[in-house]
């Protein structure tokens, strides 16, 4: 009997097979057939983006963060990557019967003082309640519509051979801080999730010669360059030399095996930006506290065949696939 | 220690209390205030209705639906009772590993059905995977965004003494089906589910007499008519021989205990309509395939004692409260 698995929802091979033998198949329409992180839609004049997202992330509280921050983040972030200021976002939330009072409060503090932060509203919501054992604490989702930028043209379509690799800052912290709460090791690092709303970030540098963004969340930064070259057609070369990591998020992968380029980020964008304008668009990203960390990683190559290569320090290269597995559950 | 419960999910009175001292509280804001079936937004010079949605349902499937139906129709009646015609859904799936493809496929194309027939689309998605047992298989939010019909002016403070209460058609369907589909109960009759899209329904009927439209889901009528009674101010009666249940609703109710006026509706909605267009606004629904059972049941009356009364058969009169407690876990 054919069944879903952890696998299908990596955001890896497995998860892009389904939504298009499934989902595109069957729910087959212009706006979503476009498989962005928002779709854009229109009302009146107004361009809009419209998102959704839900949150399943084990533990509920980490260092950094919470399901409940996490969960404007997240949709705030996807409405960001595409080029729109967040404006409503809706919540819906799930809760297990016997669920502590007290650790819904807390979640729900720390969903007003996200929104208070990336000046958006949650205008509708809604609150159901299962059985003991139906669900496994709290899940929640939020969906979301922004406003996108005058000055925005985010689309695929414009990623051009040359186009230089943007990523805001270090790589895998969310997902080492999850490992860390999750497995309680005995590390003497703390890792804070990098969790956090990108709006304001966005904000300070959109501009025409940003072709595309996109966050790189479940499937990590390997992952999202896949997709992205995948959907330009494009191959994608970056530097490993060139990849900020935190040292500590480093060791740690280095002692578990896991390796950082596909774990999960919940406060980084990628930008793909001309040539011309990489290094104006990289100096205006490092102003910003968010940004401070951000770097050149790479540039789109001329070859289509798909593929995206890992200069590596030693002079190699090698292809980076999209994941494959799930490597971390819940991880979001 | 203070838990969460299956009756704060009820919709009633714990519900209530629950959003407005955490959710009400913290989130605070104009929108998110008002707690209406749907947020209205700005977009330019666009209104639109905004809402969301999480879906539990068990059975997954039932006579007369299943979850994917009830999540396109859930979203798409919260925007139709607000007086705005539905366009763009959103939808989040998650799913517990081991769930049957099969399943997930004949769920998918249910929503795809229901969008058909409501004529709207699904343009952003989202789909995680938990580990087995920390889902009971799956659950679904959907979230929409409606636009505002021009010669709408659906608002609970619009609401005056002498309007007509009307309810589109039999009540109870959707509750009964589900508790019968549930326990397998020997029962002669076969119950479906009313889960059905009323944007048509409202499109054919929607101008500026009507003064308020909800759809009865959660805690059934009764809770419904309580709802806007204590928002509106004025006390409601409503005429037990006018309020139309189905005779195998009626009687299963009878066997096990129910009350169908607090049953759950999917396919139903009451509107409140100035008292000298009552008629007319009946006429029209009546119309309509979905309307046909259309009855006039009460009245708005100019005592503020935020009361709902049951004008009984036998020529009595008793208060109708709010749902207390849950009387029928995972109803939608």
């Amino acid at each position: 009997m054919k069944t879903i698995t952890l696998s299908h929802g990596s955001g890896g091979k497995l998860m892009r097979d389904l939504i298009k033998d499934l989902f595109i198949k069957n729910l087959d329409n212009p706006f979503l057939n476009k498989l962005g992180d928002a779709a854009f839609i229109k009302a009146g004049s107004k361009k809009l983006a419209y998102t959704t997202d839900s949150f399943v992330v084990k533990p509920l509280f980490f260092p950094g963060g919470d399901i409940g921050k996490l969960s404007v983040c997240g949709t705030v972030n996807d409405l960001a990557v595409s080029g729109a200021m967040p404006k409503y976002l809706s919540c819906g939330m799930i809760v297990e019967d016997g669920f502590r009072y007290a650790d819904l409060e807390r979640i729900t503090i720390s969903i007003k003082n996200t929104c208070k932060s990336a000046g958006v509203n949650i205008v509708a919501g809604d609150f159901k309640v299962v059985e003991k054992g139906a669900i496994d604490g709290i899940f929640i989702n939020t969906s979301g519509i922004g406003e996108v930028f005058e000055n925005s043209e985010i689309a695929i379509s414009r990623i051009k051979p040359g186009d230089k690799i943007i990523i805001s800052g270090t790589i895998g912290d969310h997902a080492a801080s999850i490992l860390l709460a999750r497995e309680e090791l005995k590390f003497k690092a703390r890792i804070s999730s990098d969790c956090g709303p990108l709006n304001s970030l966005v904000s300070s540098i959109i501009s025409r010669c940003i072709r595309f963004m996109r966050d790189p969340t479940r499937g990590g930064l390997a992952t999202t360059l896949n997709e992205i070259s995948l959907a330009c057609g494009y191959n994608i070369a970056i530097e490993e030399a060139n990849i900020p990591i935190k040292k500590s998020v480093k060791a740690l992968c280095e002692i578990l095996g896991f390796d950082p380029l596909y774990m999960a980020n919940e406060g980084k964008l990628i930008a793909i930006v001309s040539k011309d304008y990489a290094n104006s668009i990289l100096s205006k990203m490092k102003k910003h506290p968010l940004g401070k960390d951000a770097r050149i990683i790479g540039a789109v190559e001329k070859e289509k065949d798909k593929r995206v290569y890992l200069k590596t320090q030693s002079g190699g290269s090698r292809i980076l696939d999209m994941i494959t597995g799930e490597q971390l559950p819940r991880i979001c």
